[in-house]
């Protein structure tokens, strides 16, 4: 415990600069835990005070939970682990993905995100200057969306029983009134708009992880996309019937999932899908199939017929969407089943992986 | 993966059979994670349809988030890892914590829960009979709380990178109007009142891990308190001031912390804590401190002097309270501090462990 702390972006802070690395002791509730706390979590995440115009709230409070304020209405509710190796990579760490993964979940529900909590599994020994640079980078994503780190908690584990860190993150979000945005409501007529091109998220961890190059340089995709599907939304109510964000298991997985989820069938032109010539030929290298590939600040949508020129425009207009494409249409016909139209004239069945090709994505 | 699927009180299901242990695909986001969350964790928290009376809500689709209806005003959020060694332990298993400890920490803020989350870590290996002994746990506690689990993520890390696994539950709640309690609202003059005995979870979970006998039977106290504070609050709607539930570091760090939020002294008579036997024999030999035993099934309230005998009362009447005592005041002397009196007439100063004698408890 006397390795002196390395100069980083983040300092360790006087109280905390005895321990270099996280010990036991810091998950145990006890006066070590508080000092982990005070000095490295809440300079962060600067969580806001009490609500003035709602009495009785706090997001600040070191309680049990938080107390926010909600209009009556509907919430998103969602939860993701963060197990993403290595924590860092280009484009981001393990702390963006925590932050715009949740967020994503929310939006992908058509919700604006209210409060997030962040959960965190420590390995003993890890360093406390990387923590605390994770923790920066979770607060920066915070404060960008414009979402509160609300409440949390930190547990650690022996050496060897994790893998520096875990993340969970969960959210809550308002669903404006009149939105309904689920997987079965995508129909037939519907157009499948894609907000831009994908793969970038998975073979960014992939490069780095391998220690590949391929010749050219790749960064995770990571954002947030709830501005995005404010967007969207303001071009039509009604209309946007299903968002997905295509992280593990890539495009296909959610065009699959969505094909079962609402019995329709799901069509779509592969030339039309942006592959980047990066992640083209580092998947050709690798013998990967780009639709398979994660994504962390990509969403695809189902959008009425009558509103998807209008929904496109405005995600063009969005810094998250100016790359976005229309890519397919659903039919009534062969329900569940997801068919590419390849650049040789031809038809082929997409189907989701059976497990991961890249483990460990997000 | 060709080991037998043992008999157990779980038994799993047909499309699953083919794994007798979890492998990294099952994290993956493809088939192997569909089928995990289709034919195990979906039967095992049985969670609930859409809402008839609110449209646009539902907690069973397989959607990027749940969506709820919520009364406008305030709602509790809280978060809590469960990394609990070992899984299984004299009166529960992780499945019970990791539905009661979230449950509590929002029955703290006097929050009434609403849904709840659960994010997995597995570690490759883990067998799926006992990943479903656990999910089927969680889901029974749930079903007893009458919360639904709304929302759920599963990661798989490689072997010797987890222990088993690990369960991140969030939840959120309902706080009722007019009611307002915090650590910081802590007076002068507050009676201090303990549910019933403590230490016995965390000498529970001691006895199986060392394997130590301590001369008598000891089960965790684990319990949802929920009902308890709804029961507490028919007996006044302001006069609970602060409530906790003494977990990691005891109730001793409970009422430091209290005491530092709210800036007054705590006084309490030693001999009024109830300490089971067989946790004062097990303390006494291991050289513990009963104070600073984890338990899950036990809250400490401050409550205002004038409403202190109704709150007991309504506590007695409670099966989670009928062992409720009060243990001491509140002064405006000593701020931030905590004092015992002691069986021989004595006094002395009751500060929080540094870390945590018992690592891993919850």
């Amino acid at each position: 415990m006397t390795a002196p702390v390395r100069a980083a972006d983040w300092s360790c802070p006087a109280p905390l600069r005895e321990h270099a690395r996280i010990v036991l002791g810091h998950g145990g509730g006890g006066i070590l835990s508080a000092e982990l706390v005070e000095h490295l979590f809440l300079p962060a995440f600067a969580p806001p005070g009490p609500d003035p115009a709602s009495p009785g709230t706090d997001a600040a409070v070191l309680a049990d939970a938080a107390v926010l304020a909600v209009p009556g209405g509907r919430i998103a509710f969602t939860t993701d682990s963060y197990v993403v190796r290595p924590l860092f990579f280009p484009g981001g760490s393990i702390g963006e993905l925590a932050v715009h993964g949740t967020v994503n979940d929310l939006a992908c529900r058509a919700a604006m995100p209210l409060a997030l909590s962040a959960g965190f599994i420590l390995e003993e020994g890890l360093e406390l200057d990387l923590l605390g640079r994770v923790a920066q980078a979770m607060g920066r994503a915070a404060a960008t969306v414009g979402v509160p780190i609300a409440t949390g908690d930190t547990k650690v584990v022996e050496r060897g029983l994790a893998d520096g860190l875990y993340i969970n993150t969960s959210g809550i979000g308002v669903v404006p009134a009149g939105v309904d945005v689920r997987p079965d409501r995508a129909a037939p007529g519907d157009r499948v708009l894609l907000s831009g091109p994908i793969g970038e998220h998975g073979i960014a961890v992939l490069s780095v992880r391998e220690n590949l190059e391929f010749g050219g340089d790749v960064h995770s995709d990571t954002a947030p996309l709830h501005g995005l599907v404010a967007a969207m939304l303001t071009a039509t109510r009604t209309g946007v019937h299903t968002l997905r964000d295509p992280t593990r298991g890539g495009l296909a997985t959610s065009l699959c999932e969505i094909a079962a989820a609402a019995r329709v069938g799901v069509e779509f032109t592969e030339s039309a899908v942006p592959v980047p010539p990066v992640v083209a030929a580092a998947c050709g290298f690798l013998g990967l199939d780009p639709l398979h590939i994660a994504n962390e600040g990509r969403l695809v949508a189902f959008v009425a017929e009558a509103d998807a020129d209008a929904v496109l425009a405005a995600m063009r207009a969005h810094p998250h969407g100016r790359d976005a494409v229309a890519i397919g249409t659903v039919t009534a016909e062969h329900p569940g089943v997801v068919v590419a139209r390849t650049a040789f004239g031809g038809t082929r069945i997409v189907d989701r992986p059976l497990g991961e090709s890249l483990p460990r994505i997000c």
